[in-house]
């Protein structure tokens, strides 16, 4: 349609119509759905007529392209006007081919690999009948307590954005229209969700303006730049407001001032919750708040359906305000092609072919090989096939490897470590136990285990979190390993045998238990339906790790926050006059994570030449080009993640220490070596100033290059006016 | 003199002269010092001339009526213009009589005894020869890893704020030029130091104004509208720029908008800090930042006396500046009458009187017994002075009971638990025994302590932490009570029997390591002079515990901040309608702290009858009262302190839970019933909107009153237009 069409099509509209095009329900509600009928609990309280449903604007969580299809036939039967639903469903690290979770994602630093996985969701979802994602999240995370730090990819602003860059191109594609593989992306959670105090989920977050533009919002600027058609509304507060009724947010900062002409969308009740927050009286005036911050719709609860009208009659709000919503939504719908084609890509029997093939597969092992992070190697791995191995722990032969958000994955259909390991090594060389539950102990599965280990050469042992144990609410105050799990490595490590310890987990976890004396660490996040394939692959030295950490491990839960891109404070603790005592730092702690942001082992050695610079002084308009030469000096082909980091050392507010601003992933043969070179510009050099002005400031700085983010050489330039 | 002749000696100083009025130096740089010359380390390289220490305006760190006249008589025959030194000094707890730390006394809710206390520190500072003391300390704290939280009073901006009146009252007296036993104030940290990001000492701020000004400014408002003579800048940033260049927060916010007239001082070293964290490139723009945002007195670093007159010579700073700052000192050397009594109070022979007098130490001792707090106690206390009593643990005969801030007080004065039980049980029942190091153990130790708890009937185990493991620098991320006394405590209950600890230490521990297995626990805190009378007293019941907390105490350090004044998020995790999984909590902990704010035990049991109110609304101008009749149901006399809170359940913007608005310490005897009345205005209903504008909202109110922030009984009330 035109937009001409789609004026008069609003024009049509009764304003009962057009409040129902902001309202969003679970698939329960509508006919042709499998589910239909079955509203139990809150839903049932929601006491939303037949009227409201047949005019409702879209659809959540509804998947598979027969009963999309179905919906959709159904609802354009009702629809007094024929304007299709919206589907949309949260597909978030893969749709039936899981990928690994984000935060394993960020470590591969790959954009490529991560818009490819995006483009494979999307084309699973599409075929599903899908048409909105709610993806990518990019929430800054400096707080692993908080359970959905799996879902970011990171601590770093840059970083995140241009994997929020990556994510959008791949699922949205070129053209929404036209391009039948792709689906609307919604990035989430705006803004800020990921500064939750004490890690705790939905809890306050507070933030000076200054921080939550310079930190918290450039990746979710970065999504709307690469296009992205949808907001999605935090649950928090942020500053005293909850996101979902916060004016000067949404209004002022996201559309106003960003420009942003899309859709935005609650998260799932979070108008409601106006109430709870203690920020509306009622239901009424949480629509109103809502409204007022120019949310579109309203996702499963009823504020809009039961009150807008209300307010229009009032007088309070104008009917030409609901135009405007309803308007963002037939574009949206429009821009999809649904008015043309109700059922877009929803097709039963490419489903069949596309979702979880072969192809999409090797993609997700792919990734999940890029992603895990070899944290420590006292020379153990890669594992030798000829040695007998023991397999030994929770997740030795455990599916439940794809991590929170992954609705559509089956576990069932996930390779564990065990099946990766089958492939390489034969039957006999191989012994697998459990040894102890996640958070669970028996003594008959402890004795088991010690008795495979005490046969085998060399122990893998395969520890982590149930994927329960993060993601939404999941937050946790003891960031370590269960303790069964603990004392399973203390046991089998009094066999004065090497451990490999495995680690499937969604945050970085207080390993202080184990850190010492595990032979060898391998980060392996939840790596998705290919888990098992990928992590064997490193293990047995099929592949070579390449992941870098994208947030830092705490030394313990005590430390927490700790990342790289922290200011030095007036007394920093390694300044050549700091005195004993009275330096920032903690008695009973190093200030410097256990792993810091960047960092992550490969099986082979890289070494970094001096860096050289093209110049010692930049001006606007002008490019310092930094030339490192980087040696594979190993017999081993393998990959480096060359990092960039800029420090501005007087600003008109406090700067961080490091600040990455670029990276280059090479791959390099035995003893080959390459050139990385990094351009440096004015631009990169900007930051928000106490007036919120986006501009750099002339004087001394240091470029930092090396493999992560505390091994680094140091080349001084100035800005010059 | 007279305001004109304050002027007249303005005019009659050099710019040389006036700018050294704004420096800041230690006691050894003075002539007629005893440490003259020992100048060492950073303070040689600082390179003061002897014309600037001349000409300077304060000493700190001086003591003692000889030395500091000594020092007074030396610069009035240097200094050409007969300008005396103003004496300055950290007296925050008490002087050489030692009173409880200030989060010990905030538990006291005693606010005529924290008054009295800074009497008595004030009374023998003066005679001394001190003029001003860097007190009181309010700023709010939250994260017990900080280590200055036993600085504070707590987590409670109505508290604090009452506190901060109270103790300004008690260093100042009535008038400064005739009360020679008073000395000025200085309220610190301004602003926000409490927030130091990670509880780390020194460390980032970052807050947004609304919620600055809601939570952290008052309590510096109210010791200004107390009339406290000077403040002090935070070491920290806020939101970017460090408070001692942040001339948004000093000058538009304290001066502008509060109308502060007095003097402001940087904390140690805070001005050339500013180079550290990187807003400024030298010391030359240090002094320029510093001095744009009002810092008259720059503390122990030469940016002033070094580059102001650069600034005034190119023209940037203006003499009037300079000349406004200068004045601000001398009116407050003025108000001391330091014109016509340069010696002021300083006096050996009251010295000798005055200082660490047994009335002083009485004082002290009826503040400790007000501060120590019982967290817990299963039938075990007091003790019966019949049976044969085990005192064991690191602090079982230690005087380091005093805290830090304490350096005019000696530790071999202080009473120790030992001596002041030694004066309720005879020598044959009373076996003592370390047992373990603060942080070491050795096992001869611990089998002595073992050997004297078996003969025993009940065993006193005092632990804690040494002084220096809180205050200025001494933070932890482990909050927990050292290992040595964890395994000391084990092993004594493995031997079944009864076991009372008391704690001596500065701030929330994490106690899950033996609050379930005490039978008893006293929270002391650092009691001061007194410590071991006081808590003798209240172990035996000759004293009857009253304290309660004014910091939550945390399940474990990962639960942190944990604070009663708290937001109800959107999914708050006791709603009615509450998922299991989908609330705001943690997985593996309560929201909960493990004891709440203004919880506290009493060997009396005290009951609280229906809450009645004259009336359910009120309006701007109307009190009303609630009142609740309080019932001694024991047979001994006790102290209850009653608490009132207010909830307001819509604001325009997220309200807490629960704010404390007032609170009685009340006294009964077995028996006795008291009418505890609390007024409520709309006053009280006040806080900051989005705008900054502080004003009330009409709608629903609960008030709450009870002994505790958990425990009590609703009021609904509302505020009507």
């Amino acid at each position: 349609m035109k937009e001409e069409e789609l004026y008069q099509l609003l024009n049509k509209m009764t304003l009962d119509e057009k409040i129902a095009q902001l309202m969003q329900l679970a698939t329960p509600f509508f006919k042709g759905s499998s589910t239909r009928g079955h509203i139990t609990g809150p839903m049932k309280e929601m006491g939303v007529s037949e009227s409201v449903i047949e005019h409702t604007g879209s659809v959540l969580g509804a998947s598979g392209a027969r009963e999309i299809k179905a919906i959709q036939h159904r609802h354009l039967e009702d629809n007094r006007l024929g304007i299709p639903l919206l589907m949309m469903s949260d597909i978030v690290h893969g749709f039936k081919t899981i990928f690994p979770v984000p935060l394993a994602i960020g470590c591969s630093w790959d954009l490529d690999l991560a818009r490819q996985s995006a483009e494979v969701a999307a084309k699973e979802a599409a075929v599903s009948g899908i048409h909105v994602t709610f993806a990518p999240m990019v929430d800054l995370v400096r707080d692993p307590r908080w359970g959905r730090v799996m879902e970011s990819t990171g601590e770093d602003p840059y970083l995140n954005g241009e994997f929020a860059r990556a994510f959008v191109q791949g699922f949205q594609g070129e053209d929404l229209a036209n391009d039948m593989y792709s689906v609307a992306a919604c990035v989430k959670h705006f803004a800020a969700y990921g500064a939750v105090e004490g890690g705790r989920d939905y809890n306050t977050v507070d933030l000076s303006e200054r921080h939550l533009r310079e930190y918290y919002l450039p990746a979710y600027k970065s999504a709307l730049e690469a296009g992205c058609e949808m907001v999605m509304t935090a649950f928090t507060t942020i500053n005293g407001v909850p996101a979902t009724g916060n004016r000067t947010l949404m209004n002022d900062v996201l559309r106003q001032e960003w420009g942003f002409e899309g859709v935005i969308i609650s998260d799932w009740g979070a108008v409601k919750e106006l109430i709870p927050h203690g920020v509306a009286q009622d239901l009424k005036e949480a629509a109103l708040k809502a409204f007022r911050a120019t949310v579109d719709i309203e996702m499963m609860t009823t504020a809009y359906i039961d009150h807008l009208k209300e307010w229009v009659d009032e007088g309070v709000v104008a009917e030409g305000e609901i135009d405007q919503a309803v308007m963002r939504i037939l574009r949206l719908k429009n821009k999809l092609g649904l008015f043309e084609n109700p059922y877009r890509g929803a097709d039963e029997q490419l489903e069949e072919t596309v979702v979880f093939s072969p192809s999409h597969r090797q993609m997700a092992k792919a990734l999940a090989v890029k992603s895990c992070v070899l944290l420590k190697n006292d020379g153990v791995l890669p594992l030798d096939q000829e040695q007998h191995l023991a397999l030994i722990g929770p997740f030795a032969d455990n599916g439940d490897v794809l991590g929170p958000w992954s609705w559509q994955g089956s576990k069932m259909d996930a390779v564990t470590l065990r099946q990766g390991l089958a492939s390489h090594i034969s039957e006999e060389r191989l012994s697998v136990a459990k040894g102890c539950g996640i958070q669970s102990v028996n003594e008959a599965e402890m004795m088991a285990a010690l008795q495979a280990a005490q046969t085998a050469d060399r122990i893998v042992l395969a520890l982590g979190e149930a994927s329960e144990m993060s993601g939404e609410a999941g937050s946790r105050t003891a960031i370590k390993l269960p303790k069964p799990q603990i004392e399973l490595f203390k046991r089998l490590k009094a066999l004065n045998k090497e451990i490999v310890v495995v680690l499937f987990n969604g945050r970085p976890l207080d390993l202080s238990d184990i850190v010492d004396e595990a032979d060898a660490i391998l980060e392996a996040w939840y790596p998705g339906s290919e888990a098992g394939s990928a992590v064997a692959d490193l293990l047995m030295g099929q592949e070579n790790p390449s992941g870098k950490l994208t947030m830092s491990f705490p030394q313990t839960v005590g430390q927490v926050p700790v990342y790289y891109n922290h200011f030095n404070t007036g007394r920093p603790l390694n300044a050549p006059d700091a005195q004993e005592r009275y330096v920032s730092h903690y008695l009973d702690s190093p200030n410097d994570p256990l792993f810091p942001f960047g960092y992550g082992l490969s099986y082979s050695t890289f070494t970094y030449a001096q860096v050289t610079s093209t110049a010692s002084t930049i001006k606007k308009g002008e490019t310092l080009t930094l030339t490192v030469e980087v040696t594979n000096t190993s017999d081993r082909p393998g990959e480096e993640i060359v990092q960039l980091y800029i420090r501005d050392h007087v600003g008109e507010v406090v700067r961080p220490l490091k600040e990455l601003k670029g990276f280059k992933r090479i791959s390099l043969q035995p003893g080959e070596s390459c050139q990385v070179q990094f351009d440096i510009k004015e631009e990169q050099l900007r930051y928000t100033h106490a007036d919120l002005q986006w501009k750099s400031d002339p004087g001394a700085f240091t470029a930092y290059v090396g493999p992560n983010s505390e091994h680094v050489t140091a080349v001084p330039f100035q800005l010059m006016d």
